[in-house]
């Protein structure tokens, strides 16, 4: 079987693939045929040399990916041979709030899903909905996993009547949004382009503000919603200090990360101000998985894909989705 | 200008109407000219004489109407005349939870909405819906606010994925209904028609089980949830021994009152057993009936109203109401 | 090594030792050479064929015990030969809410700790706060985790200020008056007599009602709440009817178990009246446990025992402790 | 009857005493005798013009005081002449979240406590703890109540077990220590001198790093918490980048304020590596008040207090209190 490696910081370049023996599951772990895996902004940052988690050498990167089981170690106690899952980002994280203890990652310190064979421990096994395809499983386990906790993970959760707003069209924006309207919010989206913008009213935005028109787009937020700002912000972006100017007093901004380098510095001062509470938001644990698996579920959510590669042209798909012109997630197919 | 009053336990025959001076509103508080009022179950206890709370000899009746202001007194902020407004059923509940300091309230201990003209605190006070008309917004303050507060008053919620029960066709069972669907989830439904069976499912029931033809509904509800039980009830029969049977380990059970004299007693072993939360849920404050509003105009939702009397019928309001006929709200305009 | 068996519904006559061969640990387990137990109210339910739970034939009793780990099997990570450790009730429970997929349970549907050497999972240790005696943590397991989560478990909590109420002298009950000191809050504890009150006081309770002097101890806790009720109730009576009397609007009662069979039936007209929230408690998760253990750890708290017996002796353990005299724990050191 | 007033940035030699009639309470308002004021450092952001909300011309200062009732408006329901009171900053807000509706603050938008006679809504009011003096009440609006709302506001709450961390000696860092510790915590204190960090023990601080002999003050922390970092921390300072080296993953920051003008910018991606959450906290509710005065009554718990001065040497109590000299409260007697 073969597998993809690299180096942390290696770039692109640096992805080799190589023949292996076909691996064994241990006790309490099973042997699953990757059939499918999805790309995030980790990985880029994986290539990059700038995760900030610690990244093994010669790792088999990716995340996310969905398969089908295709053996059982001793001691597995339900899954079984032909079950379609998917696997937790962090495996050992069941329930509750993140700790140190759950560190360990896939794809990260741990190899990950850019393989034809991957063994997972049972606990970290999530069934693949009914609806959805290995393709559309395998872009669950960072982006709408994060997505969800994003929403729903600090207690509260976003309701209806309650105004949300996500920052352009990244897996974890355009789950925010198909989520969101699932629990019944509004939303707003930011975007660059009249195409985007109607793409996201598509899947469900109540309404779009078109940065490149609207620069000073925190002011559109409140002009959208009486003058009180978004009551929770999923910032995808880095850019708090825009965040804080576009959310309600009490509001919630989730930080689940950066697409650039140039985040700017918060002033502590419009933090304060803004009497809201900002969480960051690392993925979430498996008990979040279900909860989101059953809402998707429910609802007949389907993952937006932009693009399928074959698995051998794995470097092609990390080149496409590094350009940005990717409107939803990329996939590559095994 | 005329009212309505009535001593607790006088019966529908000792409901008198009689004229008044007008009332003018002290400072604080707002005149509100009347438009509609809607009957709930607690206007049936506090005929009979046997509502929970206090209620003061010749009080005029009815927790819940709808009108337009008419005249302001001194000192008051916001309100204008002219608005259209509704009250809230706890008049000094503002927000958190209810505590004994909240018990006066409309229609019991204080002077209800069966008048022509009402006195209202500013402070009680919740706008209107432009949707909604006042015989729609007069069937909100007890038993869309208490829907409300069962389904997300106690911090976690109702979430899409999730399954709540409700029982019947009663105004907080329809509401229940409305707005676990705004909120996302999955509804099932009892009730003891098909007649009944398919406006329910017309309100977006995902289903609906006969409990004529199915009397163990408990099962039923296990049936349809793979075993598991629902995540949550909305408990308005005071069954809560058959309540228990149908709700899923850690799920919630709102019981939100009674409408029979008959509820058997229950099993503390039963409820130990079940591994759930039963909570006791009276209404909501003014912030949940605010929070409520904004999901209603949001998606729009439209109270149910099954007959609309004129004032000088009130009487037969009542006895209709008292029928059990009615599915949906029994309103008396003004 | 040698363990007790005993068949559900046997008796006190039917526990019977018996030798076997050294268990292996597995993959992910290890062994543990079992130096202390401790009884709690389930184990006399398991000798009567009433636990609530399904008990495997000949199982090896009793859930609570600590000892120090002698040999580690494959695949473990931390945990170390020579560590001291206690395990927890439900050994798949790790955090968050508790599920059906959380059932199996020591001494129950799994073996227990009433034996020389226990297989344990890596993921069921708990680490022994270093102040306790093996003797002391055998006493955790159960009561100590039930009255914690009873005490913090929703999500709120117990804070200074607030009033909670303990019933008589038992495990979950002492625990809890311990550890409501330790949150800070005030206690009112109920006994049967002076002797008990006077080790209560000692213990920390602010105020203790003899219910015998006293039969309407309800009463006697809105005497000592200015007519408010108890804020919080450990209820491990299953006389509900008397605690939510006892409870203050907007309370919580956790429900946590029974001490007899005769609790009578409740009103839910009762349970509507008194505005509280009831909460089925069956023990903890692992989070649950660590986090009590750090605050016992904090507050250098000691579990109360009665008395200790030998290992040969269990069975006059299980008579001393069936007799309801102990005040703390019942311990069997090995 | 005399009061200081002010305009905003006129600096301590812009506070003019004057006299004027004795005011009269209107509907659902008291006359207080104002008996005591304490200064916090909002008090200083108003005489220097660069306080984050509005604030009237010519206003009474100072948010903070303690009088007795000494006449009554028509239709107060409960407050009686001779009551001792407090009374909340932000009068409107009652309970659950802060909002936009809630601003009008006194001090500020509203006229203050710097005056002999103050006219007081009745729902701002809040009953003094019998243990406390109208020195030690008048310290309790804005610091102790966001202290309380700093450790226990978003749910969850400190717990036994759980480290918090205090920066310095100022008001709200003192009363946090306090509550913390009445809460069962364990406590790490920050000071600039070993004088201080002797009296922080004496208030039960369980270590005190000196920031000046360990300017990593955030490494400290690790160091006293075994690598994990203060599970909450109360940050007064706006030094938020350092409060966020020094807080555990899924830790709480509570962002309270600023002690200098010179707050250094927030590295979002700092922040999001924290994993933790920081709240903007501004004081807190009335029943967050009365929750926390329940506590300080059930503890005894006593402000600090470093001087008192006289009403006619207000502008000498502003004096020192900008000095930070102070360790407590800085209080005028009237």
């Amino acid at each position: 079987m073969r597998s993809y490696h690299l180096d942390s910081g290696a770039g692109i370049d640096g992805l080799a693939i190589r023949w292996h023996d076909d691996p064994v599951p241990g006790p309490g772990q099973v042997l699953v045929a990757v059939r499918a895996v999805s790309l995030s902004y980790r990985e880029l940052m994986v290539l990059r040399g700038d995760y900030v988690l610690p990244v093994k050498p010669d790792v088999v990167p990716v995340s996310d990916g969905a398969g089908e089981i295709v053996a059982i170690g001793s001691g597995v106690r339900t899954a079984r041979v032909g079950d379609r899952v998917t696997a937790t980002l962090f495996p050992s994280w069941q329930d509750g709030p993140f700790g140190a203890q759950h560190l360990p990652q896939r794809g990260g310190s741990l190899d990950g899903m850019l393989t034809e064979l991957a063994v997972i421990d049972e606990d970290a096994l999530v069934p693949i909905p009914d609806h959805l395809s290995y393709e559309e499983a395998a872009t669950l386990p960072c982006a709408a996993v994060t997505a969800w906790n994003a929403l729903t993970g600090d207690g509260d959760g976003l309701r209806p009547g309650q105004t949300l707003l996500v920052q352009g069209s990244g897996g974890v924006s355009l789950f925010a949004l198909q989520l969101a309207k699932a629990l019944g919010a509004r939303v707003i989206a930011t975007t660059s382009s009249p195409a985007k913008a109607d793409r996201l009213a598509e899947l469900g935005a109540d309404a779009v503000i078109d940065y490149r028109a609207t620069p000073d787009w925190p002011e559109g937020v409140r002009e959208l919603t009486a003058g009180q700002g978004a009551d929770r912000i999923v910032d995808v972006t880095g850019l708090l200090d825009q965040s804080l100017k576009a959310v309600a007093i009490a509001g919630h901004i989730a930080c689940v990360g950066f697409v650039s380098d140039t985040a700017p510095p918060i002033d502590p001062r419009v933090l304060f101000a803004s009497g809201a509470t900002v969480r960051a938001v690392a993925v979430g644990s498996r008990a979040q998985f279900l909860a989101m698996n059953r809402a998707m579920e429910n609802h007949r959510l389907r993952p937006v894909i932009d693009r399928v590669f074959a698995f051998d042209d794995a470097p092609d798909a990390y080149r496409y989705y590094a350009s940005g012109k990717a409107l939803g997630k990329v996939v590559i197919r095994l």
